[in-house]
């Protein structure tokens, strides 16, 4: 047994020796990338994966452990270690490192072998390994999930609230292993700003193991021991910056510096390993100019629908409400089969998310005033098995939280953010409460779906939609109750047979000359508007674009070319007004008269009604707009 | 003495009942609010407000204290508190509370006498409080900073950063008084995230003092005890939800539900005071639709801007070279004046804020990994007297602390932000470090300034500029070197005398029928390529659009009636092109061609060249491009 051990440490040393080499060798290779504190971390990355329950010939098995990297940027260490284990050829990472033909990016893509998730911005780790544990235990995968994180980024709040949500679902299938090498960008740790990182995890209630991180045995026996008990754990590594290379060891400047050709041959020397850099350099001169993007391969989730709700037109109902039931229907739906997450930040009874708590409470994880963990939680989930929805306010869900979101969707998750209270329509909170930038924000992203229903019938079928939708997706909803938006008969228009379709423009009223095009909750104005209007004899188009970063305009293009007025409860100049415009413009055309309607400054507090009429979004005040434009 | 202190306390308990019923009184009358957080917070107000030093008649004396309140939505209480303290009117806040006619928003508002800071985002008001205790220090006024905040939002990360930032600058003129209600919107707040508030604030360095909440007298000692000490001190008070009246307290669902006419009746009577709600529900139904906004008063600084660099046409220099340069100049010449204040998140070296550090290293603030922090202690020291500037990489500085910008815009700071590594410039870091959005980002704003400078001179001459540009303004550069941009003679184009200014869109060539509209160190390349292309005869305008939120494109329309081509290192959906796509609609004409370049998916980690080769983005792209339109 002791000499298996003893075999074993032996074999770790020799790989670490030989990862260092690749860490330099690869830095060196690309000029560009992070040796320093690749070598303090190498001996934590070798360890934990070691241990974890990974097989390289099936690396995406879903009930594989897993390794969750969060300072990114040590990615040299984390590729040396993967490749000296077998999961990838570790000439192409060598040869490639940093190489836009390569897929061995600067910081660590999810989809390759062994990485679990994309980082680089700091502190996201921790809150990646807590939904990946939750979801761990919600699955009944039961895998075991590392996060390795650095110290300087223990500074940033983000780990102190993911910390917090370990502890409140005991999450003791997760061990975090720090590299505390004391070293960053700008000098010593403790210099920068100083983290007392024993004493936050123990306030925060954790269980914390100090070794010295480049000794196999203490590091390997910790991690091991950290599974299971009361407590999740810190492992705290103790290392130095540059370890291996004398020249190196402590020097901060190597943070982010590779080592020329000749200073890489002397490390290489010094570490007893041939000098072999000619060949990767040759090697990197046949890489292709450009690389498929990596495609995470998750297991797919086939989550039941339910059955769709229809609320009668002669009764008021909120979207939020809507999607509250369609969620609990769901849930209820899938009670038997995929498990369905629901993540909340203290406003369960605002977002309509405690309707679902009845169902499957379980399920229902409570996550507090700790948005940004929370955004990453549900993102981490959403790749392990389950159906994760984050639900939340439009000011926390997208604006609090727009970096996590960004990551989510450079992460190729499968999140849905379900967001309420967005728009002037939450009237009294007030400009800190009004969220104008949910089309706008997502914008931004290149893969985030967007969904704003125009009222509770279109909700409920947008809500299960999203559900069976692969990729990351947001809902958005105002706050206030409607009465459900009718067809020219008075019956629902989006009830009974109605499915939802992303992208797809709803022709609600057909008119002449005169269009207007509308999203979320306006849409609704909108159709009171030409109803009303219709009593002059004015008949006038309402297009419904519940999809405003994806809607087939082309497919209306017909009622596009008179008088065209874009609604929007939002920030005028970046959502859908904009993006009709962009339409315009890459179609070469204009409308005869083009009229933006929306927010265009931070609004008051009061009531929704009257913000309403006071920026031209409510009936009367589009029914006057109208008539204005028709008697000119 | 003690008969003086026995007279206050007893001041002190007739106000708390009388504030007391105009916390009922206001949410009734506004059917809307946040009566039960107030009347647990109340009896805190009252104590730092009497404490403090703040002249109600002098409400914004530099010299003030400075009171912070971080959960906004007791508005009821501060007002309360501040209406009988005298600072206003208290009938105008009752009748006015939450009603788009009134100032008296449902989240308080910075410019209102004594409220310091629009707060209702959780987590915000101790990162204030820090900046504003630094800009005390800093500015030699040495006044004091009282921040109050509940206790669900001790969960919130950016709470610990801005401790760790309290004890590393010994922030000992800093108390922070913490409303421990155990109670939020979803239970108990022990059960919705356990936050062990006091072995936090141990952990962190703090010291911590427990009081009874709604003693007076325990909660005047203390804070007078918090100040001058060697650390900051937490007074943690343990109140009751809806203190005061017997059937409100404990009662969670208070937090946001006001009483109705009759129920507040009830309540008055309990309290012992007159029912004059009639006359309140009269006088809101006299208020306008709507108010001015309030205006901060501000004593507005005068920083020297220095003198200009001029970086020569055949040496390649960095953007964020020349900024760290002309900040460090700025410094330099400020020395004896207006205090400049730095603030770093630990990347110094790379975003050259390390040249200032050398002028005036006791200004040199590092905030370490922890943005959110950073973004807000800046945006607050800005408006206490300092010249306050945050350095951060793009996606960092705009991404990860979106909501704390828009917050300091809703603020109507004067937070300078600057931000290098922006774009696929930045070449091998890759997807995660590329800020694609720093246009579309800012745009979702309603007051922030955005510069983005074409080359060194350009970023010499904005960067004092924006020094005393009034109001939050960010500064955008990449990552790369290039030779300064020269004029048709070979002159820098940006040097002499050249003086920047907001809006003025440059004309760097004069061409005929092509035109690049270009933003950033892309103009760079458009320039090279117009170069390039007069030698085929082919003469294209370059227009450089260094704001392009605020870019008069009118006074360039004669050069957009051809083919226009727009360049940006940039999402491509949301930047410089959609700008100019608003621009054509609005003003009802479309040129001939119109093409827009830029980035339309997450991009590679590599070379930054080969990356705009990729894009579109390079000399020898551009050239390509205009030649294939050209043949056509």
């Amino acid at each position: 047994m002791t000499a298996n051990i003893d075999r074993r440490i032996e074999e770790l040393k020799e790989l670490g020796r030989i990862c260092r080499g690749d860490i330099i060798k690869m830095t060196t290779i690309a000029n560009s990338g992070h040796p320093g504190g690749s070598m303090s971390s190498i001996d934590m990355y070798l360890s934990i994966y070691k241990q974890a329950n990974i097989d390289p010939s099936r690396p995406f098995d879903p009930n594989r452990d897993r390794v969750i990297v969060s300072h990114g940027h040590t990615s040299p260490g984390v590729y040396a270690a993967l490749g000296r284990l077998g999961f990838f050829n570790i000439d192409e990472v060598i040869s490639g490192f940093r190489h836009a033909g390569s897929i061995f990016e600067g910081h660590i893509t999810r989809g390759i072998p062994g990485v679990e998730w994309t980082t680089g911005n700091l502190g996201q780790g921790l809150s990646v390994g807590v939904g990946m544990a939750l979801a761990s235990k919600l699955t009944g995968r039961n895998f075991r999930v590392f996060v390795a994180m650095s110290d300087a980024e223990q500074a940033k709040g983000q780990v102190s609230e993911a910390r917090r949500t370990a502890v409140k679902y005991k999450l003791n299938n997760l061990v975090v292993v720090i590299d505390y090498n004391d070293a960053q960008i700008s000098g010593r740790a403790r210099d920068i700003m100083y983290v007392d990182i024993k004493a936050d995890y123990l306030a925060d209630g954790w269980d914390v193991i100090e070794v010295d991180g480049h000794d196999y045995y203490q590091i390997t026996e910790a991690i091991s021991r950290s599974f299971g008990g009361k407590k999740p754990v810190a492992v705290v590594c103790n290392t130095v910056m540059g370890k291996g290379i004398s020249f190196m060891e402590g020097d901060v400047s190597y943070h982010g510096k590779p080592l020329s050709l000749e200073t890489a041959a002397k490390a290489l020397e010094e570490l007893g390993l041939e000098n072999d850099l000619d060949k990767y350099v040759e090697m990197r001169k046949t890489l292709p100019s450009y690389h498929e993007p990596v495609k995470p391969i998750d297991e797919p989730i086939k989550p039941i629908t339910g059955t769709p709700i229809t609320y009668p037109v002669d009764k008021k109902t909120d979207n939020r409400s809507a999607f509250g039931k369609a969620l609990a229907d769901i849930g209820r739906a899938n009670r038997n089969g995929t498990p369905v997450v629901v993540f909340d930040c203290d406003l369960k009874p605002s977002t309509k998310v405690n309707e679902f708590e009845k169902v499957w409470p379980e399920n229902f994880i409570q996550i507090g005033v700790q948005e940004h963990n929370a955004a990453v939680v549900a993102g981490a989930a959403s790749v392990c098995g389950t159906l994760s929805f984050f639900a939340d306010f439009g000011v926390f869900g997208i604006d609090e939280t727009y970096n996590q979101q960004r990551l989510n969707d450079i992460n190729k998750a499968n999140v849905k953010v379900a967001v309420t209270h967005v728009g002037i329509d939450v009237g009294e909170d007030g400009k800190t409460h009004h969220c104008l930038d949910y089309i706008g924000a997502l914008r931004n992203f290149f893969g985030f779906g967007l969904i704003v229903p125009a009222d509770p019938n279109q909700t409920d079928r947008a809500v299960r939609y999203m559900s069976q939708m692969q990729g990351n997706c947001a809902i958005a909803m105002g706050r206030s109750t409607m009465y459900p938006i009718t067809d020219e008969n008075g019956n629902p228009f989006f009830g009974g047979n109605y499915e939802y379709e992303y992208g797809k423009i709803d022709i609600i009223r057909k008119g002449k000359g005169i269009t207007l095009l509308s999203t979320g909750q306006v849409t609704h104005q909108a159709v009171l508007a030409a109803d009303q209007l219709k009593e002059d004899g004015l008949e006038v188009t309402v297009l419904n674009l519940s999809a405003p970063l994806a809607s087939d305009l082309d497919s209306v293009s017909d009622y596009l070319t008179g008088t065209v007025i874009t609604l929007e409860d939002h920030n005028i100049d970046t959502g859908l007004g904009s993006i009709v415009e962009g339409y315009f413009v890459r179609k070469g055309f204009l409308p005869e008269k083009f009229v933006k309607i929306g927010v265009d400054r931070y609004m008051y507090s009061g009531d929704n009604e009257k913000l309403y009429d006071l920026v031209g979004l409510s009936r009367d005040s589009i029914v006057e707009k109208v008539r204005e434009i028709s008697s000119q």
